[in-house]
């Protein structure tokens, strides 16, 4: 089977190519009887889109969500809800140039040997387009996470080499990278623009924070809340790693030093990430995703045609010289999909109608 | 639905708790004929069982595979293959001290919190026992990949700080930590010891490498071949964070370096780590997980018990002051699994019987 | 989880109301590179749409599909295959009525109780409409299982207590209740538009014959293939029974009178219904299914309102006085979508890429 | 994947053959905190075992469950609940002249066919001794349904011909071939006894039903409750087909005939079964079971060899000449699973915790 469903009681399937008629998404184990209003959804929606600054792309997607079923008198039914968004601005004839070639670092040449023939058109199904659906389905899981008091929040804390040096929430949302310190975050566009200049590329690093987490979250053995957020955010086209808590910088500690202790207020630190033994602690859940730089470029590379002859392309079209702040809402997208899931399998299993 | 599952098309479920009457395994989906000696499973067991070495717990546990179903006249059937190992060196009245209190960095709070109860003899089924079960199933679908042309191999690469600086695959199985570094491995060995002697843990970094995969396996969307292996690693007790190729250190890169060309011997790097997509590209799929310090020490540490008074604990028992020597057959089992499912999801999409 | 989504390797997801925008399919884990015309799944659709004749609901949809995605330069890719099917007739008023009172024989109450709220608008989701969806994905299967020599097959055999008594195969499609004897075909639909006229409705048994299916299909224990099929068919809305080969006669035959003998041409005899311990013997799969009288009569019944007070109820509008004729292709659809699925999960199991 | 998996929420692994070291059967999903006594397990083993009179197998099996894993202190854990049932009495030298002949009526074609090889002992994995591990497994959703107030009884209502004329509950459990007619029981004893003499073999008619459901049970669209039901009956071995309610009889009935009319102390009638749209109604679920003639029997079959050769088959061994005496507790226990399954995904839809 292919693997375009993800999760088990909270459960969603993707549909879609990037310059097909549509992208879309099927949700399903929605709770019934919640009201969920477009704009809601739009928002997110809008968090991810393609030109909202200098350095993402220009290409033009409202991303207008469109809810075909799921929903009456504006609360859902409990029935499956089906958002589709529509493409509005494909410009197929641009990969004309591509189709016999494969372009370095993109899924042409693993999607040719998988399937033996591929939709070249803006990578098809493999572009990061397929993940507005994901953010439409994000977001109705963040309507139900927010009855449950559970907050979602990413942000970059490193792009191109350059690290946020603070933690100033307020500021994310209000900088074009969402990174977490407003100083850094001027260096980092500079920084991008420059390369887009020079038709290069960078990439960076995202963190997660989820706050009100349940304790007792996650299944043990394989279906851990590590493991499923891992395999969500590995998901995300261009993600190479994910560390929580500590992360990498464990393998250095001592257990001594890394064992969160406890007092009558609850843990002392949180060197774990808010999940021991593949299930949630109750405090802040912590985890950091490494981004590549993204493999459009416009600087000419080496690679091989459909005939295995040897080539050089030059990837010209309308791409983001990064795309750190555009993962931001869909890394949010994915984890308030994996914990709305994880509650929902947490009800199944103490099993109360 | 708890989750102790794991894969779809060639598919395990574990059971057991650590000092319960067994640990095991139902492997299903295997393919019939198939040719499967005890002896060959039972090598992968005696890796991982402990007692092997002086940086290795002391619990005596032979690990003798049970086949219990699934094989008839030497070969497989292609009906459920059972696998039980019986503990035998149980000492659950080790835990009697620990039982109204919380270990730090153990998963004793959060299974309360999840289950309202806990089996609280060394860990129950959060032990690292129930990997045991893990590489048993392991080793069957080693078989039919060898039979593919896969193999697997994984080694410590850091421990307690200390990195290899060269790579020796010969060397790795004829030193107690599995490192490729002779002259590393001794250090770390000395490092372990002197830790132990302290009654304190460390942890380390385990690469592994998969040589021999066809191009195009793993599924788009969400289950990319490293998104499923991401969960199988972070689905291992210890494992904080895990990098596909040049990993965190991708964040750095830029797109011009990260981007693997290809010419007509094929790809000319690989800093994708063999995955490109979310599909095999045909080179060496190369990952690196991070393991924490082992959560059991006997350095007093702050915790309280069920009542939620502070208290001090000790764990005195049998541990392993570091886990990355026995952690690898685990990661090498667990990356089988991944595989073989992953053939045999690609069999499916292609349909031909 | 709700259970909008069926199949395991060859894997559907319906979406949709009755009355709502639209109703719709996922299709994952289409075989790549195969030509699907839109044609091919109209003219299933067409066989399926109310409006085709005095026995069938006068309700006007053209069932026109959209295909979504999965498809480039008209072939499958292998990547999710979404048809669309806009609702165009839509009446949400005529159910003013209806909205606070149960209908006996529908879904009103039951689904009023599992979810707190119900689409009241033609049955919403409960509604025979969201068959469409399946038999537009039934016609994508039944293109991959005529590539594979496999035919699917239903028809009327008995309708308002009249039965057939003859087999002719030419004649089904073009009687309009789709029965396989003409002269029955004729008394059935004299007694549906008497039925119609009286504001009643009347059931019937469908018959399903499956050609060229390969022996050694189904699986062991659960998933066998009479077990599936047996899901499939209870899935559809109006059936109340099936029974394979002899089906419940067989509960009066001796054992030496219902066993299948060999000869070297192959079975002798098919009392068995082409599947022996849940797996395919390679004869006809033939099984019957049950299907109840319509449910919407204007006939007044007796019921209670959402107060639970009682009163008397008329289902007024565009129904169906015998559903057989048109639940014939959504036989069809589903019975392809078990064949299809169980032949993608016996080329995993063989796992040959 | 293979099929022998069960369950959404509430989901069983089985595995065995029956004539290897053990049938057994993981259950995955169990509510944490009950108490269980192997006690009531092994009764509900006791109803199923053979050898208990005149008109089942004298194969002596005492079932002897083993409890694995999964309780502690005589509770459930939550986690994984193993249950062995070794086996005792193997003749495995008792099927040397089968192993290279096809008994009709049995899967002995259908398994070569499907994996290429097969374990001829007593039908390996296709022999009704997988059924043991099943009513195990039973037995624990049926401790857990007691606390719902839910009740499933399951009996003979036909057997060779001869149809039960009264309904007694009490005399169920006390004649040989739990018939809810102790008349009838007679005369089906004496006609079971005389095929058996002949080396004959009968089939018949089980009926179920289950008491004090909740209304709102039942997923729409593909998991009814009903399809489940469906699936479960007939993936247990000698089932050929299965109707609820009325069932074949409904297609003789007029909608006005067959609608379930409701006054304020809910539904007059229950044509239906007790479920209607796929959601249970709140009374009482109805359905009737049709099961096949026992294939072993010791009359001479003609039949091939694995060359194709013709051939004539005496199948001796220890069989039971009607298997609905011990089908009864394997219907129940299939029905009690799906019932604490659809409890469990009703309460995973809440989502609450």
């Amino acid at each position: 089977m292919s693997g375009n469903f993800f999760g088990q009681n909270f459960k969603i399937s993707t549909f879609g190519e990037s310059h097909g008629t549509a992208v879309g998404v099927i949700i399903d184990g929605v709770t019934p009887g919640v009201a969920i209003e477009e704009q809601y959804i739009q928002q997110q929606m809008d968090r991810r889109k393609p030109g909202q600054s200098s350095v993402t792309s220009p290409r033009k997607e409202y991303d207008k969500i469109n809810i075909v079923s799921g929903t009456f008198q504006g609360k859902t039914t409990g029935t499956p809800l089906c958002i589709i968004l529509y493409n509005t601005d494909m410009r197929p004839e641009a990969y004309d140039d591509i189709k016999n070639s494969f372009r370095p670092g993109h899924a042409d040449f693993t999607y040719q040997q998988k399937y033996g023939l591929r939709d070249y058109r803006g990578s098809g199904r493999a572009s990061g387009r397929e993940t507005a659906a994901r953010v439409a389905a994000g977001a109705v899981a963040r309507k139900l996470l927010e009855q449950r008091g559970v907050s979602v929040l990413a942000y970059a804390v490193e792009i191109g080499g350059i690290r946020c040096e603070v933690f100033d929430e307020e500021s994310i949302e209000k900088n074009a990278v969402r990174a977490c310190d407003p100083q850094a975050a001027a260096k980092m566009i500079e920084k991008i623009e420059a390369l887009a200049q020079q038709g290069d590329s960078c990439g960076g690093i995202v963190e997660c924070v989820i706050r009100g987490v349940s304790p007792g979250l996650g299944e043990p053995a394989f279906d851990k809340l590590d493991a499923d957020l891992a395999k969500a955010m590995l998901s995300i086209g261009a993600v190479k790693g994910i560390e929580f808590g500590e992360g990498f910088q464990a393998a250095r500690m001592l257990g001594s030093q890394h064992n969160d202790a406890m007092n009558q207020h609850g843990f002392v630190t949180n060197h774990a990430g808010g999940i021991i033994g593949g299930i949630s602690t109750g405090t802040d859940i912590v985890f950091r995703i490494a981004v590549k730089p993204t493999s459009s470029i416009s600087v000419p590379q080496q690679t091989v045609n459909m005939a295995g002859e040897e080539t050089v392309i030059q990837t010209i079209g309308r791409h983001d010289p990064c795309i750190c702040p555009r993962i931001v809402p869909v890394v949010e997208a994915m984890a308030c999909l994996v914990l709305e899931d994880h509650y929902k399998r947490q009800a199944a299993m103490l099993g109360r109608v």
